[in-house]
Order: C-alpha cells, then sequence, then structure tokens
C-alpha cells in the first residue's frame, strides 16, 4: 500500500473547496424550486421519486459504465447501477477495503439545508437547470465528505499504535479526539470564508464590492457545520472498519511503523 | 410574440459569464489529455467517437428526455436524441422558429482552441474528471454563444424597418455592422477580464493575489476572437432566417413597431 501524505491530500482538499464554492454559487442564481426534491413532485413515468432523484441516478448510470465508481475517491448516491464498459483501472492501493458511504445522509443535508441556505425561496420554473446544478453539488460535497478516509489512513500511518488501540476498543471518542486539530479547521474555515468573498462576489462597473452571490459567512457556516464534522464521521467510520478488514498493520506483533502493500 | 428587452437580455449574458469562466477553471485543473478527444482512442463498445462525445450524447440523452432541447435557448451537440418523457412546457415566443445550430464549430473550438490555452500539455489520467467538466464548458458555451437569436431580435424590434431591409438583400455586411456596437463589446471584454482575474485567483495563507489557475489575458481573447464573433454568426443566421420564416413583422404594409404573437 502507497502511503499517503497528509499535505498532498490537503492541497486536494483545498483545491476541491473551489469546486464546491463554485457549484455552489452556481445552484444559488436559481430559486429552491422545491418541486424537484418532493417525491413525484414532477411526474416521471416508470420511475418513482423527485426529478432531482432521476437525473441523479441517470448521471450516476453514465458515470457508472465509464467506471468512475470503481476509483477508491468516488461514491455513488444511488443503490444499484450497471456495472462498467471499460476495462478496470488499477489504482494504486492507498486506502483499506471499506464499504463506507454516508451519501444518504449527504442527500439530506443538501435538500434540507444547504438549498434554504443558498437560493431564493419561490419556484422560477428552472427544473432542469437546477437539478444539474444539483447534481454536480452532491457530487462534490460527497467526494470532499469521502475524502475523510484518505485523511484518516494517513493520520493512522502517522500513529498506527495509538489508533490501532482506540480502534480495538472501539473507542469513538477518543478517535475523534485524535483527528480533530482545531487549529488546522479554524484556518480552513477562514480561507473558505475569504474563498466565498472573492468568488462570489458582484462584478460590474457599479461595483463596491460588497454584494455576494451567497453570503461569505454561509458557506463558512456549512463548512464548520456540516462538512468538517461529516468528513470526521466518515473518518471514524473508515477506521472502525480499517481493524477488522485488514492485516496490514498489526501494532502488537509486528514493528513495522507504515502499512505497505 | 413577447418583446425582449435588451437590458434584461444583457444580464443573463452577463451572469453567463461567471457560469463560462468557473467551468473553464474547473477544466484547467486537469491536464489536456488528449486521448479523450480523439475517435476511439479510449475504445468504447458499440460507440464510433471519442471519450468526450461519449459523455456528451449520453449527457444529452437524458437532457434531452426531461425537454431541455424544447427550450429555445438550448440546443443539442448531439444529431439524434431521444423524445422528451415530460410533457411539453409551454415557452413564451420570444424568438421565431429557426434551425440555427453552429454546435460542430463551438465543439470544434472547444477542442482544438481553448483546452490547449487553459490547460497543461500532457496526460495525467484523470479522463472522467476532465469529461464531465468538458460537457458542462461545451453547453455553457453553447448556451452563450446561441443566445445570439434573442440579441438578435431585441435588435431587430429596436429597427425593424432598417433590419427588414437587409435581410431581403441579404446584406451579411450590413447587418454585422447594424449588430456592432464595439464601445459594448469593449466594456465586455474589460468585465471578463476582471472576472477571470477574480474568480480565477488562488487564495491561500502566502497568496500575494498575482497567481491565477487561468490567466485572464485567455479569457479575454477566448471572448475577443470567438464567443463575441460566434455569437454575431449566430445572430446574422437567425436574422436571415427571419424573413423567411415568419410574417409577425411586416414592416411595409404594417405600422406595428414590434412584433406580437
Amino acid at each position: 500500500m502507497h502511503s499517503l501524505q497528509l499535505d498532498n491530500l490537503r492541497n486536494v482538499l483545498i483545491r476541491q473547496e473551489e469546486t464546491i464554492i463554485f457549484a455552489l454559487i452556481e445552484r444559488a442564481q436559481f430559486k429552491q424550486n422545491r418541486i424537484i426534491y418532493q417525491k413525484n413532485g414532477i411526474a416521471i413515468q416508470d420511475f418513482d421519486g423527485s426529478f432531482c432523484d432521476y437525473l441523479l441516478f441517470e448521471t450516476e448510470k453514465i458515470h457508472a459504465r465509464v467506471r468512475r465508481y470503481t476509483s477508491p475517491d468516488e461514491h455513488p448516491f444511488s443503490p444499484s447501477l450497471p456495472a462498467p464498459i471499460l476495462p478496470p483501472m488499477n489504482y494504486s492501493r492507498t486506502i483499506c477495503p471499506n464499504d463506507v458511504n454516508i451519501n444518504d445522509r449527504i442527500y439530506r443535508l443538501y435538500v434540507d439545508q444547504i438549498i434554504p441556505n443558498i437560493c431564493a425561496a419561490g419556484d422560477d420554473n428552472n427544473y432542469g437547470s437546477s437539478v444539474t446544478c444539483d447534481v454536480i453539488c452532491l457530487q462534490s460535497l460527497s467526494k470532499r465528505i469521502h475524502y475523510g478516509k484518505f485523511v484518516a489512513e494517513a493520520k493512522f500511518q502517522q500513529a498506527p499504535a495509538a489508533f490501532a488501540d482506540l480502534i480495538k476498543r472501539r473507542d469513538e471518542e477518543g478517535l475523534r479526539r485524535e483527528i480533530t486539530h482545531p487549529a488546522v479547521e479554524e484556518r480552513l474555515l477562514r480561507r473558505v470564508e475569504q474563498k466565498a468573498a472573492t468568488y462570489g462576489q458582484e462584478i460590474d462597473e457599479n461595483s463596491n464590492g460588497a454584494t455576494y452571490k451567497i453570503q461569505p459567512a454561509a458557506i463558512r457556516r456549512l463548512y464548520q457545520e456540516w462538512i468538517v464534522p461529516l468528513t470526521k464521521t466518515v473518518e471514524i467510520q473508515y477506521l472502525l472498519q480499517r481493524e477488522s478488514t485488514t492485516t496490514i498493520e498489526e501494532p502488537s506483533t509486528s514493528s513495522k511503523e507504515t502499512p505497505h502493500g
């Protein structure tokens, strides 16, 4: 198994902030259009779900066929997807096999919390444009939050004995303390607020720089209240599965400090 | 027919600048990955085209089923698409029926000119991520450029007699002069360069504000050399079809200044 560098992972996470902020700004140009999230709010033949579910499922079917979900950093929202039509990729093994997928929670968070926070109330009939943005928002949030697996593995590799002990004792609170770095989190929150203020500002000839497409504080809150905690949930779930699904690291019988493979 | 306000149309076009710039910045994080644009560069069963063609076609099939291309401001790249599974929308009639679609040219421009200008040369294996961005870039460029139809109709409504005369004489150069406003274009170019500088800047703790994900001058050039001229091409093609496909405005026999319907 290739070892993971926390610095490299952080650079990936930092770049994903732009992707998430751009996607949310795009969605925010349309009203909430709640009907697209209501089951059968828009009736679709042979489909029992919302318009958003439909577009997401159809998009994931395409992406599954071109093997998106064979990548360890991609997680589908839909339960049953077709097999890839492309030959398998050889990904270098960086994390342990696991079945952690909290997309159900991410979906509910998105529809119930994020949409009302970033979009004006009401209906502007832009259903297709809205759900096209929704799919991109959901995929980028899912990717960011499930990246917690890589972060957790890297943290494990930095202190395997301590983590193995916490995992053995199923000590979720201990794991949460071990993976939490308040100074790093505060830097992250300051950075995403600054990015939201820069990338979300209106630019026109009469601009005074004070008008935003999404309030920067709303993006900070999104990270603080949801993205960071859900990433930790993924980290902890991954670590709790790690013990049972791998024999790479056995601190009690081996002197090796890092996994290999 | 509802009359079109040039000011409203300009606001739509101005908002589309963000969409295009965000989409290009997202694509620019990956290398050119030329193989995804080569016919059968990635072999796909029962499909004769590039990987980008495949994703675009599959995406357009979904969007066609949810009636995207029944909207007068949406134009597919793919030639034969399935019928909508949703009942038709009643769009208020704002432009005349026409079959102007220059997506073939937009596609070639994108692959041959834009990608080499915004992406680093080489291959980073991020094929799926790249083509997902490509689809969004192509759709946003197509929407912006084909908005020329609405712009042309609004300009026609402001001076129907002059336009009808130029159309009758098939005077393409005269039409081009009539629709061209150098001061407006210069403001547009300054604005997109400023947007690219703002939205494309790297933000980190050591940022000096001088690092860009895409050079602002490249975005200005994209608008100057391609988006503005291609929009004019759409405007002229639309106007040349307008005469033969509508009897809404007959300046020689009617005193009405604006079409109706």
